[in-house]
């Protein structure tokens, strides 16, 4: 799919000074650049729809029988948003929850691959855009149920973008939701601009913020948490995930570090036969390791919550590869226990605003 | 920073089909969708500046200084992709080559961290704005040197992050360069069909793909390379970045499983007096398990050169929180020789092509 923005306006886009903090944008297409300087609704006038907008009176409706929303926000992509995204909603259906899963990552939808929907069609009613129906109490919704092959490339620019995120959310036909979760991709531009402006209208219960905790990732992040901020989008918490690899002993494998020779076998049998101990413990890696105070470090300066931390668990990444809840088996049992403490503070943190 | 769109379409761009391949961008503005149907130019056309554009003009002026220039892609987040265009930059400096690193992440700039220059601002003269020199030979411009605070988020939509990249390319005073290496966010929309215009107009080597062995970034970067066929940007090789965690016995730490309680000290204790031979190997895991063939399968499959991979190295990712190079020391023993070698790969390619 391309979108070659042909009738986008290029010339007057040019930002004549990146560095000014509200570039007055309302009349930039007039040529003037101050124009909100001082206003003190310039925050909220940039994310307010512009005039009377009859979308946003459908979205109204459609999103009268949702009772909580919750956006799925990073500012920095890789930090397992999509995997968290999946398994809130594996366990929110698994509580008896209705729920639905919205992912608005246009050019990269992870969504039907980690809820193991890829290769499914949206279907058309009378009345609206049909979800994919993982369990009865399970519908998804992504771009990539609508490519014509699953290697396509979405080559949209914004708008483009903009109009599918608004078609999602005044064509799909949810039905009566307790929960609908929506994925986001990483930044803060057109889509996070978009969505924000639709869900603010009808609202929404906040945005759950995915990291690692290395600083390049938290950096990011706190720019995550100021657009937050300035569109008025409650942080309802922060989550680190990947917070250090913790898996059994016997996961590992064993190489000499000259000529990289895989020497497990050896190891193993040497382990069992020397150190038979070792084999009930767990080994610890830091990988991305923090530079400063992690993601808790972060909430306490932002004054934002801190939901939790969930290890680097190669089962929840496999989880997530073949498309499985990490609540089924006992095979995530490095990080289940973690996201699910993480989804009761989320629910307990819910009830108590209502 | 904060654009709201006021001044951009939105009617009219909501995709009537967003299932059709080309949807006829051209002619869209107009109510046609499908005015390119059949036309052989149509990828072409769909990235081709509309009509004779000043500022063309203005970017291969200064790019006619520039000898190679490398695009850093990938269709995922967070799969190393700031952290390998920033080694390759160091890795090409250290060669004595005069460098350039032009970092187009708008939303979420972490070049200026992975080299060590966080807080520095750009300076401009009578040539255009200078780029922040780390050495003599290599120069760095990223959106991150502007903001009056680094937890200040860019909230730009796509015509805005258009100009920027357009002003980096037209602005910059590179100077003589045998290498502009450039890193693109993930995705394939506005930043990517903006960056592929303005440079295909000069000539561009082509893109360096970086991912992760799981399926589900794999299957963005399919994505990604099927965007670079579309453009006409050669794809000079795929990276297989965090292929599996590799470090020193020494280095893991050991928990209980139950309480998980840290016994690190009793079970190096227990290694060094029953196991000692362990101590002098490393140990690997498979963190993000490829379900399918992984990076390489994907590269015979899309006929693609496959350049190497690069292990998931914790001193690597400290080295990029730090702002260093992974060949200044030894401490990144696990991945900069693999570094090494892909960046010595394409050098080589170059060579053949030139």
């Amino acid at each position: 799919m391309v979108d070659n923005g042909h009738n986008q306006p290029t010339q007057g886009e040019v930002p004549e000074d990146a560095n000014e903090h509200c570039p007055g944008t309302q009349s930039e297409a007039a040529g003037k650049s101050d124009a909100c300087k001082g206003c003190p609704n310039q925050e909220v006038c940039a994310t307010a729809p512009k005039g009377p907008d009859p979308d946003l009176v459908a979205i109204a409706e459609r999103m009268a029988t949702v009772k909580h929303k919750i956006l799925v926000l990073s500012g920095k992509g890789g930090v397992g948003k999509s995997t968290f995204s999946a398994q809130l909603s594996f366990a929110l259906a698994g509580m008896g929850l209705q729920v639905g899963l919205l992912d608005i990552d246009i050019c990269g939808p992870s969504i039907p691959k980690m809820l193991g929907l890829e290769g499914q069609d949206i279907h058309q009613s009378s009345l609206g855009w049909s979800p994919i129906y993982l369990e009865s109490n399970l519908g998804v919704m992504s771009v990539g149920f609508m490519l014509p092959h699953p290697d396509e490339a979405v080559i949209w620019r914004g708008p483009r973008k903009n109009g599918l995120i608004k078609q999602f959310l005044k064509d799909v036909d949810w039905g009566e939701l307790d929960y609908l979760v929506v994925d986001a991709p990483p930044g803060t531009s057109d889509e996070h601009i978009s969505i924000a402006q639709y869900l603010l209208a009808t609202g929404v219960d906040g945005a759950v913020v995915v990291t690692t905790p290395q600083e390049v990732a938290l950096a990011d992040v706190r720019k995550e948490i100021s657009f937050c901020r300035k569109v008025g989008i409650r942080v309802l918490g922060v989550v680190e995930n990947m917070s250090g690899l913790r898996q059994p002993l016997a996961g590992f494998r064993f190489v000499r570090p000259g000529d990289g020779a895989d020497v497990t076998d050896w190891a193993m049998d040497y382990i069992r036969e020397r150190a038979p101990e070792l084999l009930a413990l767990e080994g610890c890696a830091e990988v991305f390791a923090a530079s400063r105070g992690g993601a808790l470090g972060m909430c306490r300066d932002m004054h934002v919550p801190f939901l939790g931390k969930v290890p680097l668990d190669p089962q929840l990444c496999r989880a997530a590869e073949e498309g499985r809840s990490c609540f089924e088996d006992q095979r995530c049992a490095a990080s289940a226990p973690a996201i699910r403490e993480i989804v009761e503070k989320l629910l307990a943190a819910g009830d108590a605003t209502q």
